[in-house]
């Protein structure tokens, strides 16, 4: 078990904050269905050793604590303020507060922002205020905070048990359901909650970081509606996850649920794979079900991470371990092949009918003795084929199905697991399917730190989770390739275009990327009749297509703008008259440049590159497959720039079609190498040039050896 | 709810068998941890009202029930003998039993086929003394069997509840797996269970047959390992489904999980995507994950089928609402409309800033009222536009976060919730985040039969097999068109080339084809060079392809045997020699039948059509788009014969890339009813010539008006 946390350095604010000498409650209440008083309940039932004084100018005490008519009347300097009371008496209460030197305030009322425009007025006023007085502000409108460690609990939830599992969520809802399933787990323990609410001042990330200084926090478990500032999101992440697991989970994966969140939270909801692939980039756990939260949570907060993806299982039934089995491998995990050496000390321990190959079955040897299975794990863990260790079947149930008096052994078993898991830098995970009734094997292996899940499907999600965090955490430092600096030649092109309020010609484009050490085939720009002998005679011998070069035409196919596969002086001379008639046919106002003289592509795989400027995430890069069914299948990969070179491998590996890039019926591989070189190419040569709004190569054709850029695009930004 | 149960006529041999008046348990114990023992403490604790006559020649009594020192001295009638004794005394026994007229057996022992030579012969010999006194066999190597409703159980669970979910399992754990989540959950019952151990008498089919027809079982729940007679299995579970919910888990998803399946159980795995298929051909509802099984027996086992796939969702918070509706829409199923009557009410009902679209987030109106939950529950079920009632949230938790004195209410609201449920002919289903902790409310609805689960992902799954379940039955009765006749033709073609020892000629292949009224190009077989001017006349204006045709060379590219693009007579007579060279070049001793004329196709949407002899299923179809990316993605359907219309239909929704079919990239769609017709000509001709063994038309290229088979190869069976 990997014991030893890492955290960064200690520089967020919210430490203070989060755990305050004293707090004041204002709006503390005693009447029950008041969050006023839920928030006193919290305070006094979570034992909070600070002060605390909650301010009501109707009453005398609430809890048996003297209440104050005042923020002004109370009488030692305090530290935070929980404010209780509707959103209109907000901004003045901060006042107050600052006037106090109070550094914190945490605001729960709603009615700010998110309720049109007199609420976003109050918020703007509210925000004013508190700069002015230099205090920091946790919502509003946020569902509360906790930091159980600090016994600091403003939620007043029951039997929650403080742990390692810091938790910030956009719903106050998705808290309490974690919270009661870990209540049902018995063993899974929470550090720090926040609600960041409307996060008029601390933001998303500030919660982030704070979670990766923390030092009761070993995972930083995240729900998600949708992201403010993206790309420093991504960047807090990446720091993060540098030390301790991430785990997101992202609503709105689809259309409908978009639709749903943004009605609720205002916030911008990007595209949901665009999401993902960013966040793994940056070393985050995506969990794409919600039930898979907590488990994951809890099996990356004791477990960390496992040094690769190869699992053993043992198994005491044949069922679960073909179960196990299936789900490792849709996961994208290997079942460990285990070594002679490692089998023939499995069949010294078994008997005959087991099957010492991974899965292992043991096949009723553990039926008298339960604790053989600790051993089998033992001998599976030893093995250096092996990255982590599974075990599936009724563990713990034992002594209840079979006869009490195997309960000593099963516990001794249970001892071996533990000391196991906590010599052994490899994961040891337990399903059993004596989960659901707590037998007190499976309560010893929890409380001492080894996750036991009641689901097969689970258990495997958590090791999925361990290596993918693992082969991340492998990678090492990532440097991307210093980006480009923009050229001479390349701020001229730039600025002509711009000077006539157009994007990149075609030919402008290849030229740019040319210019940048990205290969594009040899083109020909023809202005007039006149050069086409000569032209013709360039491309003596090869096959060309002929391309209208116009602002105003963007569809050049539709306008008639495009001939392909022309060879000699004679087809040249027709094609170009031709595309002339038709374009000037098509647009009579259009302003034609002239036509491309391009050689024709052999055939090859397809490809699309694309780059954007995200409006959450900033620069953004795409890459898939081409053609028609890829179209159909949305079969891309994204990452946020800057890119790295294992961020680019990665994107051709991702490919659900990805084969293709190999070859397949027969065909040739192709260049992958120089694809990796293009894409950090393209990324490097958008950052050179800001101003560069959009660039897509649709199609790239690749080769065994090479690629050939057939058409490129460059969208400008707008001058102002 | 559906509370109208339909059973099949009671025909089985297993009723008698499974409610047993009375029963011997030979090879009884009183040792805590035999079999032996736990089969009688079964009997006893379960409540078994029949006599009970342990047989042990070494021991008094057992659980204070006086023993028998042999079968042949117990003084009645016996019904049922439980052998608990080791394989080699299995013969012997079954026959003593025979004499006495016992008419079912239950052997517990393994060590028979699963074990080798040996234990296949012991097998033999076990079922030759059953046949020859006829006696019937559940098992041996059975794990075995529980009929709760008639207090008859072998198994000694603990907590166990009668109720409406039967079940068969190749695994014991599987079935100890769901007791035990049973009995947390607290209301899920079941009827009864067989573990049907090596099926040497007793078979699968007949266990599902027996489900199909016991009054006490709604839903009938599989997990299946491998199935020895594929064809008869999906014929009962046609029959069954047609009255209750099956519900199947194959296990074996992956070759790795294939593969440990089979070393487990020797059963036959096919190919899992086609097994799939196939199987919700046959109705059934097929579920992925082993921790869904319950879940989704438990809501098909109540629930029995949703009218439709549109559900309308009442959320008391956006978090969750978001969460299901992302589900619901990955799921295949519809976020409701509600029109504009139901929104009004829902605003009337509800504060201002509650969402009246559906997802329905209350947004705090609840927060003082829980029952107004049900109230818009009841307000959306009445909607024409909804098929089923989500509930997402806190329910059952009200009383327990706000205030104790919301009790009364959030109880009333439960009520109301169970009798909406009774009226409703639509399924209501509460996903709560306080499912874990069982407050009253919850427990209310589960014990009325609402199913609430503690995962919107499950509740979620149970609302897709429940509107998957309804659109089967809506299709009601399907017609397979009548199969084919074979054609003296037809047989003349097939004769001719089994004389040959060789399978048809492409040629040939297309003539029985078109003796069928599938389309085929007009085509010519050329044979001598002295042809072609004529073939060259035939086709003037058209570009040609031509293929060789040889019994001796099925791969006809690699041997150069393939020319296209071809006009006019020389271009044709210079092909045909080139052919001929390559040919012999290729294989010299190749017999070479001709050459092959076919018109080029047009360009248009590359799919393939396959029928093959499956092993355990029988004639099977499948149907996939062509070309290298689908061949990489694997995106094909499977169906067995006989195949109906919607059957057929069927194929070309569910291809994952089938929007191809309808156009894409401004492409026109391909004429789908053209594609049914040819799938439904193709299993019609399958059926008509038994002696087919595989079909494979790839590709056959599909247009808006019709299609063109391009290549067609007919492998016949080996005659003896």
């Amino acid at each position: 078990m990997n014991t030893v946390t890492q955290h960064l350095p200690r520089q967020s604010p919210l430490h203070a904050l989060l755990a305050p000498e004293n707090i004041a409650v204002i709006g503390a209440s005693a009447d029950p269905t008041k969050r006023g008083y839920k928030a006193m309940l919290g305070l006094v039932k979570g034992g909070y050793r600070g002060a605390v004084y909650p301010v009501n100018p109707k009453t005398a005490s609430i809890l048996g604590i003297k209440a104050w008519p005042s923020i002004a009347e109370v009488p030692t300097a305090l530290a935070l303020a929980l404010i209780c009371t509707p959103a209109a008496t907000v901004p003045g209460l901060i006042a107050e507060c600052g006037r106090r030197g109070v550094k914190g305030v945490i605001i729960l009322a709603s009615g700010f922002g998110e309720m049109g425009a007199e609420g976003a007025r109050l918020e703007q006023e509210m925000l004013a205020q508190a700069r002015a007085f230099g205090v920091r502000l946790i919502g509003p409108n946020t569902s509360g905070v906790f930091n159980l460690h600090h016994r600091f609990n403003l939620l007043a939830l029951d039997h929650i048990k403080a742990g390692d599992i810091g938790v910030v969520s956009q719903s106050g809802n998705m808290l309490l359901s974690l919270a009661l399933e870990a209540e049902h787990n018995g063993e899974v323990g929470f550090s720090t909650y926040v609600g960041p609410g409307n996060q008029s001042d601390i933001g998303f990330n500030d919660y982030l970081r704070y979670l990766g200084e923390d030092e009761h926090t070993r995972v930083a478990t995240l729900y998600v509606e949708g992201f403010s500032d993206g790309r420093a999101f991504l960047q807090t992440a990446r720091e993060v996850s540098a030390v301790k697991p991430v785990v997101v989970y992202k609503s709105g994966s689809t259309a409908q649920g978009q639709k749903s969140a943004s009605s609720h939270t205002g916030a911008l909801a990007g595209s949901y794979p665009m999401t993902v692939d960013l966040l793994r980039q940056a070393g985050v756990n995506v969990v794409q079900y919600s039930d898979d939260i907590l488990p994951v949570a809890e099996g990356l907060g004791r477990l960390q991470h496992a040094p690769g993806k190869r699992v053993a299982v043992i198994a005491d039934g044949g069922g679960q371990a073909t179960i196990a089995a299936d789900r490792l491998t849709e996961a994208g995990l290997a079942l460990a092949t285990l070594s002679e050496e490692t089998r023939a000390m499995l069949e010294t321990a078994l008997f005959a009918q087991a099957s010492s190959v991974n899965p292992v079955d043991v096949a009723g040897s553990s039926d008298a003795k339960p604790s053989l299975l600790a051993t089998c794990m033992e001998i599976v863990e030893a093995d250096p084929g092996v990255d982590s260790v599974l075990l599936v079947g009724m563990f713990g149930g034992y002594s209840q199905r079979f006869a009490e008096s195997l309960l000593g052994d099963e516990m001794r078993g249970a001892e071996a697991m533990v000391e196991l898991a906590n010599a052994s830098s490899k994961p040891v995970v337990v399903y059993s399917l004596y989960a659901p009734v707590k037998p007190p094997a499976l309560r010893r292996l929890r409380e001492a730190g080894v996750p036991v899940y009641a689901s097969i499907e689970k258990a495997v999600r958590v090791l999925a989770e361990l290596g993918t965090r693992g082969e991340y955490l492998a990678r090492g430092e990532q440097t991307a390739p210093a980006p480009a600096v923009a050229s001479a030649t390349g701020q001229a092109l730039i600025q002509h275009a711009r000077a006539q309020g157009r994007d990149l010609l075609e030919p402008e484009a290849k030229a740019l990327l040319a210019e940048h050490g990205i290969n594009v085939p040899r083109e020909r720009m023809v202005r007039d009749a006149s050069e086409l002998a000569e032209v013709a005679q360039a491309f003596a011998g090869t096959p060309v297509a002929m391309k209208v070069v116009s602002p105003d035409i963007s569809h050049k196919s539709d306008a008639g703008g495009v001939v392909l596969g022309l060879e000699g002086e004679a087809a040249l001379a027709n094609a170009y008259a031709e595309i002339m008639r038709s374009a000037h046919a098509y647009n009579a106002r259009a302003r034609i440049e002239g036509v491309l003289v391009t050689p024709m592509a052999a055939k090859g795989v397809e490809v699309i590159v694309g780059l954007m400027r995200d409006p959450t995430f900033g620069p953004v890069l795409m890459f898939g497959l081409g053609g028609v069914l890829v179209e159909v299948l949305e079969d891309v990969a994204f990452r946020a720039l800057p890119l790295s070179r294992q961020d680019a491998a990665g994107m051709l590996d991702q490919l659900k079609a990805g084969k293709v890039l190999d070859g397949v019926r027969g065909a040739a591989g192709v260049d992958k190498p120089a694809i990796i070189e293009l894409l950090l190419g393209v990324s490097r040569l958008m950052e050179a040039y800001p101003v560069i709004a959009e660039l897509d190569l649709n199609p790239v054709i690749a080769y065994p050896d090479g690629y050939a850029v057939v058409d490129a695009r460059i969208i400008l930004e707008r001058a102002e």
